[in-house]
């Protein structure tokens, strides 16, 4: 990795400050102003790279602006259960703890009163397979359906690993499943093939268990009735919210529920339970196997992001003078950040086995690879990049932090995103799965 | 009050059940369906009164669509601290401890730092006061400016009650002052002359200070720069949020920390602090009147609303299956509903002088009435409509309860909302604030 003492980096950053300084003679945000007295208009067009990285213009370096204050926050946040790459092995499990016990305050399951088991509806026969559909009830009120795709001999006798498969945002059970759709209006047809997560499983001998995400498909509102795709979950998240809970607790939650039937089931080997997501559904993934320590393996087919980094860097406005937003807020665990990033959450399997079928920037990776180091499991841990990435000259490495200021485009640059081929890695993942699971 | 059993509104009832239930024979989302078998489409098109009322089409009662569940949950979402009308003077007393103490959790002020003290920045002279520009600093990396407005002949010989005029969503402190903007694009033509609140105030002897909303006018990000209002709260409020606050609570401790200050001030009277909000301002005012016990009385311009019945009654879609979406992420306290909603914080503020001077339902009108009532206190409280509701004959009465189901537009007429006439009812406010406030 090249050092920030480097003459071209060093120019890059006196270059980024001269142009936070230049803003000095623009500024109207000027709190000596007089009261009544216009802000000072600039003749100049507004030049968005002017403004990308947040600064105070100020000599005490306070913020007048409420998005720079809040930069100021960000920018300050120390998460206090961060992963130390300095841990021993006995220090790593004490904190190893500390991470489960705060998540368990953080994801807000409630304590539900018992409900029905989870009822058989149908089964349809597959080559090598039977897709079965059941429904099960999570808590009061909800009815949660999900597919179960049993690979063929399998039994009490002959028990085999189970695959929790959670798919991408907008992507339903049934699509994992290589199923057709409930309804025409639920299909995805980008990347549908690569996608099914589920049937590859089922066809190497894994059973996989297939749901939706919490508001699409046969769990959304009324595009069933209209015929037309206007999933909000925002919504409800909102409410989520302000009930106390949030959308990734939600889904993290029936799922837990269900993972309490599946280890029940004889034909199951409960020492072999896999969570496997794709995209929005590897957050889910990461919590659960936090929370669920007989969790034996974890496929995460998304790009390792920290969300902290999503917001600080993302900054650059665009030639009306809009930054980047945040991200959609059923991401959003509040108070999250106090304690936690993603890459650390996931230091925190360690030595459980775990794919990063997406990759992520190389000091996480790195950091990741320490946690599974001082826990004497390197093996465990198998990384993988965007096709285009997978040439390590490809992928961003002049660069020590990532500098703030980026545009969306440059962020995911940073972090060897290649979104336009966002999709299961079934090529790398199913082996290594297999592999893992071999008795 | 008419009653539910009337026959006319039994009738309107059972008319949406039997519509909900309707929908049983086009209903693609059953659980039974077998796999793969398309949901069965309806030939009629999609009618938005069929689905106003969110309801289960199970036997069970159970929701298989998430934004069905957490209707399910709003539903049965009971505050844990709601006002009950049946407390005795003693009860109340100890229920409105607890209410604060609640708050105090839940609005998650930090703990700071010494900060500097306010720095005067300048000042002009009006007709009969003058206009102070100051800035403060509540936090380390924040300063935030206000003004404050002085009638002639206030000292410390001579103090005078202070007002602190807290704005509606996207105005100015300089709206609220009178004074020309900062910048011309932070001015907002409608209602100006209506809005000037801390004008008001101080043109009646009153000291008042006023300040921005938290994004907005001086403290907004590159709106100066561009002169295009894109202002987005949103993103930082959700970044609030994952740090474990949020905008309201934000916003309620800068203003908590200016207070600390104004009443170290010798031409202020301590024992005549107002708190006066207009539309979003009032919701800081309410969480800032609940922490601090020696404001002596509070203005709410804004019509009283429930947070829970805002979301749950209004559920009727548009033509493509749109329900109305959740209030700006601003207005979230996340985990409030959990203890209480916006009347039962209200009501906790008896037996101190409060005018609402836009307005709300009757039943909540009746509640707030019965706190003030049990503390022997029912003059201190005064409610007024919006004019077209001024005559009690154009009210809503003829429910119980607001039925779900409703439109956005639905939702104003039961809540009395002349929405096109939200301004700072000056004629009403200024009256009957210099009466609270004779010696």
């Amino acid at each position: 990795m090249m050092k920030l003492t480097l003459p071209g980096l060093v120019l890059l950053f006196s270059c980024y400050t001269n142009q936070s300084y230049c803003k000095n003679d623009l500024n109207g945000n000027n709190s000596m102003n007089s009261v009544g007295k216009h802000g000072e208009i600039s003749a100049k067009p507004f030049e968005p790279d002017d403004y990308k990285i947040i600064t105070s213009d100020r000599a005490d370096g306070r913020y007048v602006s409420t998005r720079g204050f809040v930069q100021y926050l960000i920018r300050n946040q120390q998460p206090q259960l961060a992963f130390d790459p300095q841990f021993s092995k006995q220090e790593f499990l004490q904190w190893q703890k500390k991470v489960r016990e705060k998540m368990q305050e953080l994801m807000k399951f409630p304590d539900v009163t018992p409900q029905p088991l989870p009822k058989f509806l149908s089964s349809v026969k597959r080559e090598g397979y039977r897709v079965e559909k059941w429904e099960f009830y999570p808590q009061s009120g909800s009815v949660v359906p999900f597919l179960m795709l049993i690979p063929d001999g399998v039994s009490a006798e002959n028990p085999a690993p189970v695959a929790l498969c959670l798919p991408g945002s907008n992507r339903s059970k049934e699509q994992l499943a290589g199923e057709e759709e409930l309804n025409p209006v639920f299909a995805n047809s980008k990347f549908n093939d690569e996608n099914k997560m589920a049937k590859f499983y089922a066809q190497e001998g894994i059973i996989a268990v297939a749901v939706d995400n919490p508001g699409i498909a046969e769990t959304s509102d009324l595009e069933k009735y209209t015929g037309k795709i206007v999933y909000d979950r925002t919504t409800f998240t909102r409410y989520l919210i302000d009930m106390d809970w949030h959308y990734m607790g939600f889904s993290a939650f029936q799922s837990h529920q269900l993972l309490k039937w599946l280890r029940t089931l004889g034909f199951i080997d409960p020492e072999r339970i896999v969570l496997s997501g794709h995209s929005l559904g590897t957050v889910a993934a990461m919590y659960l196997a936090v929370l669920n320590q007989d969790v034996y393996a974890v496929v995460y087919n998304q790009c390792i992001t920290r969300l902290i980094d999503y917001a600080k860097v993302r900054t650059r406005p665009d030639s009306i003078g809009r930054r980047p937003e945040s991200s959609w807020l059923g991401h959003s665990v509040p108070g999250m950040w106090k304690w936690f990033d993603y890459p650390d959450i996931l230091a925190s399997l360690s030595p459980r086995p775990v794919i990063f079928s997406e990759g992520a920037t190389l000091s996480d990776i790195e950091l990741i690879k320490r946690a599974y180091h001082i826990m004497g499991a390197d093996a465990n841990l198998a990384v993988y990049h965007y096709p285009m990435y997978q040439d390590c000259r490809n992928r961003k490495h002049d660069y020590e932090t990532i500098p703030e200021g980026l545009d969306h485009k440059e962020f995911w640059e940073y972090y060897n995103i290649d979104g336009h081929h966002h999709y299961f890695k079934a090529d790398v993942v199913v082996p290594w799965l297999k592999d893992v699971l071999k008795p």
